[in-house]
């Protein structure tokens, strides 16, 4: 058994620092590094990819609505064809810091708004799903599972890699509770890890109503935007391997 | 005999338009195309790099500032480590138009106040140049003879290709007069056209104040910013096409 | 009896150029003038209030959501409060300028999908006046007829000018024919003039399928973006003139 | 005796956080606060400004240059005509929230590069004191004594308020010591404190090679961007008033 484990870096733009990526990239194998459009700077991603690489991470372009006041987490109503020219230049900026570090971009997962605009609208994943394929024929897509995502990558023959998450609670359709809902966020370490070893053991996942449902992901999201995100990232770590399940990248 | 002729492309933003592009791929064969620091966004690069591969027209990378509001006209005090950087985004970022439309970055040219900073700077010809043998060992470097940009490629083991100008009188000294002087700028077709066959037969060009002096150049620079300058590229290159010289990409 | 024309000016941004402002301003009564956040720098700011104050022309702030690549006319899903303060930035930015012209902004408008945005949201809308409100108590609000945008100026005691066009249809419910279907826009001089005087004159318009509704007006919204337009704009104020209608500004 | 407390406030943008604001603004008496050029955004502004006005703290445009990712820290190569334009854009933006929060913008500071190079340059101080001039006559000029800004106040009849720097050394010429020698920055708070009751009370300050020179300020810069700052801040307010200082705002 194995899992991989994403988060969020790169997310520091200029002297506005974000995220502890060295804590961070000791814990994970997969790196959503930010293409300049939501966060990061030209130096931000040489640093974040040559830390990846450091640290045996893979690289992944963190492509995201061209908002930097909004960190992305607003939708912007942009058209397919935008959206596929703004993902290719993200991809294709990235790619330079990758190859130079001595890797390469693997892998593309939306951010933000992004990542639920275009799990829920057929054009905007197609546009994302298009993009990749003109850059390479070896890149993977993370996303939701079930979602507009998979549903393009798998049109294109694109590898779709579904993640789930170890601090959110599921609704019995296999979606995310609303953050506005109360349980809706995991905050015992122990819980969470709990949640993560199912995930990537059983395949399956409790709903907040007590039911298990078929929940089969190959990646497990983890946050590290406060200390307490970190640690919490290293329980869950810890309690897989404990498991053992082994913790690595799904490329 | 033969030379290129190159032309700034890709200027639009947005809904601001730039430039004939569509006109000046029929006479260039050389685009340097804005990558989206100084202008030119996603979709207008996607847009030039396919019109570029159409006219089988050379598709370089036009690094510049990351100033809009300035066209990169304006020189910004920027480290050679962020200038690197930059370098490696904006060049990454067009290659994955080039390569989306069948082609490839093949040379680096910078603008606007960058040309002049980066030809007058050991350190930030250094930077640019590193970000491209960084990028690709295929990437010729376009720019002004004699300058910080010739000694960084040559020191890197990078093609420098020496462009001149056809619409510009020189000094004994081989720079360009300044345009704050008194003929500093060629208005007449055919005097801008005998200086373009001076430079591309006889490896020379006739000084401001008469004196035949070396000036090799493998690319004539044309400008396209106005009806009449679309006209006078045309007449340059009908002149050169009369004298027998081969007009083509230098790669 | 009298009415006001107003236009959409400076929307220049840096070396790139947008409409033929000199020629609109001897021709509207109210310049909605845009303030950095989809189109406008601060030279052009000045440029545009300097030259509207020389012609005797209404300032008005043309907010605009902070979208320079989509121009404004993408929606961006911002909160309330953001629009809020993003309002008061705009509309103080442009004061600076119209003050230093001797003059001062009299109304807002918002600008393309901030238009029609505030219009259907009373949320966004009330964020807007109350903006207005913050910045001083003269201000008036121009926007559509019977919109959100109304309602919350009323609610707020602000004046609020409802704009017609002369150049589109209405449909019977008092809306515009959306640009998707036929018969959209009214490209006849003639036909259009005709429409302007029955809004000014009679308070009615007819409607695309021929009947006469009330359409309560007092500015009429020109365009300026193309050649054919200044000579409707024209048309329209000549039309207007002769029909003893005075054209002048709402404030 | 008074001495007047200025610190840089509002420095955060969008997600990105700078700065203990709340601490500092229990410290000082006048905040500059960034107008969204180099730092800040409309919604933090809002909230400096009316955390500013909580605290009983004047309000002063901190104007930098256009460049977020420099954070304003890198000189742009501006004509004095576009720095006029920038700063009415950037003062007029910051008087709409301090109006909204019951004040108003009081000063001007220049910021980072712009501090600098106005400093040094005659037709940049002059470019930046014209635009205060033409947004009202009321504005004071806060920056270094015998410099170019100084000058240009006096010449434009605008109150020019010199500062002075605890934790810095100076030259016998009267400069700061650059950062690059050894010796420029004062850590130990007792000797900062100590340069502080000096600036205050008698008009002079000690060099680095231990020669007492005139140094008439009214103002004293500290800092915040680390959690040593605020304590050195905090130190240093208190040595003044145990020295029987008044510490308030010049206005």
């Amino acid at each position: 058994m194995n899992i991989d484990l994403n988060c969020d870096l790169g997310e520091s733009f200029g002297d506005w620092r974000m995220g502890d990526d060295a804590a961070l990239l000791d814990i994970v194998t997969s790196a959503n590094i930010a293409c300049g459009f939501h966060a990061g700077d030209a130096a931000t991603m040489r640093r974040t990819c040559e830390m990846a690489v450091e640290h045996s991470v893979s690289i992944g372009a963190h492509i995201g609505f061209r908002d930097l006041v909004g960190f992305g987490r607003r939708h912007i109503d942009i058209t397919p064809g935008d959206l596929l020219d703004e993902t290719l230049y993200q991809v294709g900026a990235l790619a330079g810091f990758a190859h130079s570090a001595g890797s390469s971009v693997t892998y593309v997962k939306p951010h933000g708004a992004l990542y639920h605009s275009a799990s829920n609208s057929p054009e905007l994943a197609n546009a994302i799903v298009t993009a990749m394929t003109e850059f390479s024929n070896r890149l993977a897509l993370l996303g939701p599972p079930q979602s507009h995502l998979q549903k393009a990558a798998e049109a294109h023959g694109v590898d779709f890699v579904a993640e789930g998450f170890a601090d959110r609670t599921y609704t019995r359709f296999g979606t995310l509770t609303p953050r506005s809902e109360p349980g809706a966020v995991i905050s015992d370490p122990d819980a969470a890890t709990a949640q993560a070893i199912d995930l990537a053991s059983s395949g399956t996942v409790l709903t907040s109503d007590g039911i298990a449902i078929p929940m089969s992901v190959k990646s497990i999201c983890v946050h590290g935007d406060s200390p307490g995100a970190v640690a919490m990232a290293n329980a869950i770590k810890a309690g897989l391997i404990n498991s053992r399940i082994r913790v690595e990248s799904f490329t």
